[in-house]
């Protein structure tokens, strides 16, 4: 059982700093997401777009403003469990939660902050009749753990980012990386289609276009798949191989939240108006994107500022009857739990000779 | 009459977002501050001090954060009127505000937004008899242009960072810079301390330590000041000088906004919770340090959310009807009144050779 102070569901930009301001008030959290790295759609979606809206920030990519949060909370030493996606909560006697994740992790808390975004991320699957038997016996919808495929025959199926980026970065893991796309054109970034072709050409990357997978072959787990040639509809053939990845994109589900038992407004948690972010079942906030309230607006900026008030009120729940009096960072410096301290240079006080 | 969309009383931090979030909304901010320059107290008490809980920055000193802010919003184009208070406001018959500085600058606008921190920063002055006689015909309380004083005598009284840090901007401007203090120690940054030992040693700024000013002579303007020497009582002298700086620190005073009708609570001005931060009189909106509702954190980052809502309500008085969606600037691009376009590299669309 992983106990902490407060149990973040999801660790995308307003779960992060909420890391940083719960540790303000020497809270502790711990952080759940679906996802198998931190950031949420910023990472998983948008990691090298600009974000022009965040305060004192002209321009930063989504991937960077991820990094800076988890630079700004790392000294609270936020727990992590990811590539798991939050299934059931249950009150307990004493007032805490247990959070249970879809493969069994649990989690107890006093306070569950819901910073789940537009939900957990899931991916979207090909029509292929029989690939649910082998999902995770070679066919993955997202890549967590890129040593998996080292040495392997990999297939990616896709048309854009994801499946360009990764196929690149394979191309030197794998014995072999085929890109499979029922288009001739591919979707991406410069860069990225650049340098896809630049592999091609050296043989690094073989490409089959425009094509479908449309069977899988093996025992245990993935030896092969069918690849249908869209152009001629009649040319089908098996293509051997260790691993079959289809990147086609993720849609946010709101998923098992759903099912919590909290006011659900417009596929959005209702909170109570922006007073502590608090839902229906006390104890259970739900900040960023992931909530809803008359003038809400879905911003990263506005999510901070939830997370901020929210934390404030966590702490009472924590701290009954405790008061907790607001200090300046600027003038107060930020006590890491890792034991480092920032602080602002002090003042010297001299007389001149 | 200058006229604009939104009218910011206060430059700081959240002022300076608020005209990046009208800009957004195609809404034309002005903004005026009694200090001479933008930041607030970022930029007046702090500037080299860090701040380390605005998101995403583990660390930035107050005065950055007052750079990149403006960096985030020239697009928008705003305008200022500096070193001017906002005095007075009236009501027009058009439903617009005509507010006038006590330097008799009047600006209109359909909207007023107040962000005036924690107030409008009063100078403290020192017990001298007549010295009001001589304010702006020699004594200025604050540096708006320091040209004013060049080749000049000046005389700069004061013990912290400010005396010490305008001693030796000007000692380069000045023909004669004299710091006088009441006491031998002075209290500031390590490097402005180290410096102005240097100049002093150098000859290029007097010290007369520990002594106050206690008169100022002159027929029309400053021509002389009348120093006492504090260990020695009987010891007075006079001390030719064209500018007396007493630079004793500024008080935040909420100062005339206390009467333009406005509810106030502890000193801040009470917004409906966290809806739009409007005030008891539509079309004025209070947000950032200055407003108060029920779980108010006086934190930047809160002023920044709460600048984003308010710029939404805005649009609905100076667009009657018309209905805004929510744009996200990594998807559309930011569009300044300059003409120039921010937006996110595009994706390319490419068939492989």
């Amino acid at each position: 059982m992983i106990t902490t102070d407060i149990l973040i569901i999801g660790a995308g930009p307003t779960g992060l700093f909420t890391v940083f301001e719960a540790g303000l008030l020497k809270l502790k959290c711990h952080l759940i997401d679906a996802l198998p790295q931190q950031g949420g759609q910023c990472s998983e979606l948008y990691p090298k777009k600009p974000i022009y809206d965040i305060p004192a920030y002209p321009e930063i990519l989504a991937g960077d403003l991820t990094h800076k949060l988890m630079e700004q909370c790392k000294q609270f030493e936020p727990g992590f469990t990811l590539g798991e996606r939050a299934e059931t909560i249950e009150k307990q006697e004493d007032g805490s939660f247990i959070v249970t994740t879809n493969k069994g992790t649990k989690h107890q808390a006093p306070v569950v902050a819901i910073a789940g975004g537009l939900g957990s991320f899931e991916p979207r699957k090909p029509l292929i009749q029989n690939i649910a038997d082998f999902e995770d016996k070679g066919v993955e919808y997202m890549i967590k753990e890129p040593e998996l495929y080292r040495d392997k025959k990999v297939v990616i199926a896709g048309g854009g980012d994801s499946a360009l980026d990764w196929s690149i970065f394979l191309s030197d893991i794998a014995s072999e990386v085929t890109l499979i796309h029922r288009r001739n054109e591919f979707r991406g970034h410069l860069d990225s289609v650049e340098k896809v072709q630049e592999l091609k050409n050296a043989g690094k990357i073989n490409l089959v276009t425009p094509a479908e997978v449309i069977g899988i072959a093996g025992e245990d787990r993935v030896e092969a798949v069918v690849v249908k040639q869209s152009q001629d509809v009649d040319k089908e053939f098996t293509l051997e191989c260790d691993h079959f990845i289809p990147l086609f994109g993720l849609s946010p589900k709101l998923g098992p939240i759903a099912n919590w038992g909290l006011e659900i407004e417009k596929n959005a948690i209702k909170v109570n108006n922006a007073l502590d972010y608090q839902t229906n079942i006390p104890g259970i906030y739900a900040i960023g994107d992931v909530n809803t309230y008359p003038g809400k607006l879905k911003l990263i900026l506005c999510g901070f500022h939830e997370a901020t008030l929210m934390c404030q009120s966590a702490y009472q729940i924590i701290n009954p009857g405790k008061r907790y009096v607001l200090k300046y960072t600027t003038v107060a410096g930020v006590d890491g739990f890792d034991g480092t301290r920032k602080e602002a240079p002090k003042a010297v006080v001299k007389a001149f000779d």
